[in-house]
């Protein structure tokens, strides 16, 4: 029987982050300590006030290597009026070396002129505690070194030693259970069956974790059933601090968290107004949080990256972690719902002096767009989106200086770019390269835009058969060059064996086809061959189907969701797909014109025309000169 | 017998750093590689490329709890023509399932008509593949995850198992062996004899290396003998894949380092042209870096920082590690030599916008400055310096969203600052506090210039007899607001005995006095008492020494360099010492104008106000109402 979803709330972030943390303040919740040596308290957070119990230096030390004298003695003395030092006058000293009573100032090696039988001259008078470092001069006793809630840096260590603090009071890292559960989830592994769904949140949420400063206890994998969560959250209770429960916390079927913690505890908040992230469930039991993450990755990383921060923050008494955020133009609209505050991913580059931000893809399983994020674009819940064009507030996932250094390709796609890209990295190339696939079309607007430094064409004009050229100029009369890239042959993918039995293009009105989508250079001479066959888009089963990539396209074929689709050879080969060639094309580079000095332009393509590149290009396949 | 120094080379940084780096890629020093499973993977550094070697998802999974259909027979369906699904049209499916074969859509629960009986009614099309998340919708088997060299991110490490890669090969990270050195030096204590200068540069250098990748192994202090310290840096070299000898690197008495490297490898650099960092060695042996740090702590510091950053980076082949940089005013002016690179650290702090470096102190052995430094303020080898406010350019050592809520406090001295931002920092308050002490006529300077948000001061005007009123007046007639702050006692602090019996100002005639420096208003006081008794500075034995802080004169006192000083009363309890009160004044806070509103502010004066900070100032005694 089909059960209904039970409700969720829908409370607004801000207010669902308040409620929680009043309530988990109420309960005690944090501020456990331990006490380490300081040698080893690199990156731990204090607990109180550090002062020092020691000067340092401790005692009146030489500053150079020289001689320690009555600093009286040489008052006399000038270019005209040497003095003259005596064994009896002065105590040999390095540096570091403690003053000798009755001593007060140090004259340096380089200041003495030697008149033998160890008699020194001097020309120049010193002032008392000259060449000294006198009691105190870096730290006096009783001076709070840090205060309260401090992050100990390496400098801070030294601080705390040289003020003669051996041990301090620290708090201690929280431990957070983290415990997956569902029946479809498995291990990590290469080999997974149909139905089977890789268990990976664990491990991104362990590493999370630990830039929250809180270190990580994976349970085993716990079935869908009611009684096994409870007892798992009721061990993980007794042995952490903090307890997350990974995926089962939508109101459906097998979802069972909030019913546990509640059980266990109190629900605070169970559904967030928040996109992805909705079905979080904010608990309490035992003094101690315990929240149900959503199974989506992206969804369970939001409500990591917004709340599970902040409680792991409450643990050290902080009110929040400071986000880095910087202001960048939005490089293309962003639709929003006015029922939810949204979190959209985008990657930053800078091009022209602008640092711009592309939104990425939005489902709510797309853990590669959260690797290819560089921050967060917060559209607030009131919002029905934000113009291309505006400037936004980005929260940062990554340094800035890390940012700074992008080459930008927005195009076609084409696995060459990251095999590029991966030879700049192994050359050591200072920039990194940011690749995003939006078809030829979207190269022709992005450069337009300013919004990229580069990207893939293989525009088909099927007046002249030509490549690029005409639209180039159509479209970038002034602002757009084309450079050489490679010849790559375009055809049919079709499965391994070629069952269906297809010789060309008109052969696909019998088959399922897998399109890409509008702009791709590729597109356009699918559409092209559909009127060369005399065809028309609605008798072709599929035409709507669009993907971005060949890859994604050559999955799908040999997935038996489609039977045919257009791409290039290296794709079918790499799934192991017949390949029907149709024609070879031109793949080049469109370039901003001001951005041909640009070096990391120029190394992207001394790298493409290099014979070292020819040579992989020669193992991917399908490549012409 | 006094031996000389031997010459140093001055090479400038920029050539230092490039012979070094030429020199270990050619004797091929880094690159070692582990394989590691990718859950542990977090933070390390790709060798190579990694591709997926499966599809994410691998397999046709529904995205909703529903029944999955074929596509077809729902196409007839809408409001006004309802279709009935009976069981034999679909299976129950839930968020993952594999979508049956045979099916290629998932009509979502809630879209679902009861009618009884397992049939259900539909009132809308759907299209193929709606509500199914498609092989490949994520990850395609193939793509490339990410290029050589990039540091593994939690979504990294998710999206590598999504791809089906359990394990990855990554870059060692490098142990470096620290090794100390030095006759004088001895471990961490509360309680060092005199002479004895407590080793804490190693402890610094485990947190630094960590952050550059690097671990350390720490081993024991080595006595000034040549032939123990060649033989813990050839225990090392077979331990270690790089080797840092701590002090011992100037060519002075007992330096030995260069000579060490010389008979075991070769020494590239002796000497480079930056300071402080001056005298380290760049050397070779067995194909592993060897380094010679000098014994200043912010000397070592800066050539790790400059330096060692950079071999660790070169360990991962990377060609230099990114540092966050950001434009600041400077609040004062930086002189500086045409010999050498200077490295000057800088707090920074946001007032009225604009975002000014202040330089801290720059004496080599100060190993608090570099515990307050918010960044390094780098100036050129051919500059003679910098003016106040000019723009500059400064590398952080944090990131900029810690910085950018300062409150920023510059002027007289007094622990109660502290003892205040401590009190914040308890609250959780999301501000720091950057204190500075500058002395009163500093935060009449600092506040009129725009440089802190507000400062202490007791300005005595010797006529009126009235604190500060007057100097604000004269000062800053348009810009700046007196607040209370505290009565405190001024007097004169003696050895614990008083051995010299002194009992008023005009007793320091017979004692060795020390000064607090121009422009504090203590120092004024000190003028004041001076010209009050009848007395001339210079009959002052002392004068001419100038302390900044009250605990640094109390510190003086006690350790014996001095006999009496001015201050407050509770640098003189800290320290043992006697005090002769001389009377009350009147510490009060100034505040620039427009910074009344400043929530900072007004927290740190609602703590400063309250009952229990005055239970605070009770504790440290010598304040009034």
């Amino acid at each position: 029987m089909i059960m209904k979803h039970n409700y969720l709330n829908n409370l607004p972030l801000d207010e669902a982050k308040r409620i929680y943390k009043e309530h988990l303040a109420s309960v005690g919740f944090g501020g456990g300590t331990e006490t380490v040596k300081v040698t080893d308290a690199c990156g731990r957070t204090l607990k109180n006030a550090a002062y020092a119990v020691i000067c340092s230096p401790h005692y009146n030390a030489s500053a150079m290597d020289g001689v320690a004298v009555r600093a009286e003695i040489t008052f006399p003395a000038s270019e005209k009026t040497p003095v003259t030092l005596t064994p009896d006058d002065y105590a040999v000293v390095d540096t570091g070396d403690p003053i000798p009573d009755g001593c007060d100032a140090v004259i340096m090696i380089e200041d003495l002129i030697d008149r033998g039988n160890g008699d020194y001259g001097i020309i120049a008078s010193h002032r008392p505690w000259q060449n000294v470092r006198q009691v105190g001069e870096d730290i006096c006793m009783g001076d709070m070194i840090a205060p309260s809630g401090t992050v100990l840096t390496p400098s801070l260590c030294g601080a705390l030693l040289a003020g003669g603090i051996t041990e301090i009071e620290v708090y201690k890292r929280p431990l957070a259970g983290v415990i997956p559960t569902g029946d479809e989830i498995v291990a990590p592994t290469s080999d997974p069956q149909k139905g089977d769904i890789i268990e990976f949140n664990s491990t991104v949420f362990k590493g999370m974790l630990d830039s929250f400063g809180a270190d990580a206890k994976v349970y085993p994998i716990t079935p869908d059933k009611k009684e096994l969560i409870r007892a798992a959250v009721e061990k993980a209770l007794e042995e952490c601090d903090i307890v997350l429960v990974s995926a089962g916390s939508s109101a459906g079927r097998d979802d069972y968290t909030g019913e546990i913690i509640s059980s266990l505890g109190t629900v605070l908040v169970h559904g967030i107004a928040i996109k992805p992230g909705k079905p979080a469930v904010l608990g309490e039991a035992k003094g101690k949080p315990v929240i149900g993450l959503p199974g989506y990755p992206v969804s369970a990383i939001v409500v990591m990256d917004e709340i599970v921060s902040e409680v792991c923050a409450a643990y050290y008494s902080k009110p929040c972690p400071k986000r880095e955020t910087v202001k960048a133009v939005l490089a293309k609209k962003v639709v929003s719902s006015l029922k939810y505050g949204e979190y959209v991913r985008v990657s930053l580059g800078r091009i022209n002096g602008r640092l711009i931000a592309s939104p990425l893809a939005r489902g709510a399983g797309v853990i590669t767009s959260f690797t290819k994020s560089d921050g967060v674009l917060a559209v607030p819940q009131n919002s029905e989106g934000i113009e291309a064009g505006a400037q936004v507030n980005i929260r940062l996932h990554k340094p800035l200086c890390e940012i700074e250094d992008t080459l930008v390709i927005t195009g076609s796609h084409d696995p060459l770019i990251d095999e590029v890209a991966d030879f700049l990295a192994k050359k050591g190339a200072p920039f990194r390269v940011c690749s995003t696939h939006v078809g030829s079309m979207g190269a022709i607007y992005a450069i337009k835009g300013g919004l990229a430094h580069m990207g893939g064409i293989h525009l088909l004009d099927t007046e002249t058969g030509e490549y690029n050229k005409s639209y180039v100029e159509k479209y970038l009369p002034d602002g757009g060059v084309t450079v050489r890239g490679v010849g790559r042959v375009q055809g049919l993918m079709v499965r391994g064996g070629n069952p269906l039995g297809i010789r060309d293009f008109s052969d696909v009105k019998n088959a399922r086809y897998v399109n890409r989508q509008r702009g791709a250079g590729t597109r356009i001479l699918c559409d092209y061959l559909i009127k060369k066959n005399g065809m028309k888009p609605e008798e072709i089963n599929g035409y709507a189907n669009e993907e971005f990539t060949h890859t994604a396209v050559a999955a799908l074929i040999a997935a038996g969701n489609a039977d045919a689709g257009l791409g290039i050879y290296s794709a079918a080969k790499m799934y192991g797909l017949d390949f029907i060639p149709i024609c070879n094309e031109t793949y080049e580079f469109l370039v901003a014109k001001n951005e041909l000095d640009n070096p990391a332009v120029k190394a992207f393509l001394d790298v493409l025309y290099s014979d070292e590149f020819k040579k992989r290009l020669g193992e991917m396949g399908g490549y012409t000169e």
